[in-house]
């Protein structure tokens, strides 16, 4: 059995005309994939109306995605890496810095690649 | 402040066949969209060689995501939903029985929208 890391990340703080720049939230998560040394597959993207950005990249290591909510200066971003070494971190301390987050928050959950212990189970982490 | 909730599913005991199916993937993944009341943006997929396929939905309300390593049984899935009313385990219930999964363990994160009272603070769940 192998390991997964999947990464957790809130963003506040950040500029309303930065989370809302399609063109720019693709360059910055295709930027903080390659700061993890991670493979790039493809991406695909959203913008909301008024405001708001969706982005996902596929890597293939499994993948990396944000979504902001421009007018609170919030996105949610996750990255989840497994198999080939990556340095999921670097991924996001890319994004606390491009995105100019003033403060931010992130949790790490381990995730099991292939048969465990566990049976059907179920869990709430607060 | 709303909230969302991000479920981390493992799959295990799956069809080799049924998770090296990259078009049954997509479609399952786009199905699990519907049963969770997710409205479908977009959707990106990649199959790997000699095994594997890895897809992500892009949602209104977010992201669903799927890794699959046919060659152990073992898929790895991701629902992260917020804003509109959805229904994410719908979701987690429909790939589990799609994917033919014999066990499976659920992690639910709740993530928090917009400013917290975090200030910049990490965290490792195990």
């Amino acid at each position: 059995m192998t390991h997964g890391l999947h990464l957790l990340l809130e963003l506040n703080g950040c500029p309303f005309e930065v989370l809302n720049d399609e063109a720019a939230v693709r360059v910055a998560l295709r930027d903080a994939a390659t700061a993890a040394g991670a493979t790039w597959l493809g991406e695909v993207s959203h913008a909301f109306d008024p405001a708001g950005v969706t982005a996902i990249g596929l890597l293939a290591q499994s993948h990396i995605s944000i979504h902001t909510w421009p007018e609170i200066g919030y996105a949610a971003v996750d990255v989840f890496t497994c198999g080939d070494p990556t340095m999921p971190e670097a991924a996001c301390n890319h994004l606390i810095r491009t995105l100019r987050s003033s403060t931010h928050s992130l949790v790490r959950v381990p995730r099991a690649i292939g048969p465990s212990n566990d049976k059907v189970s179920e869990q709430q982490r607060n």
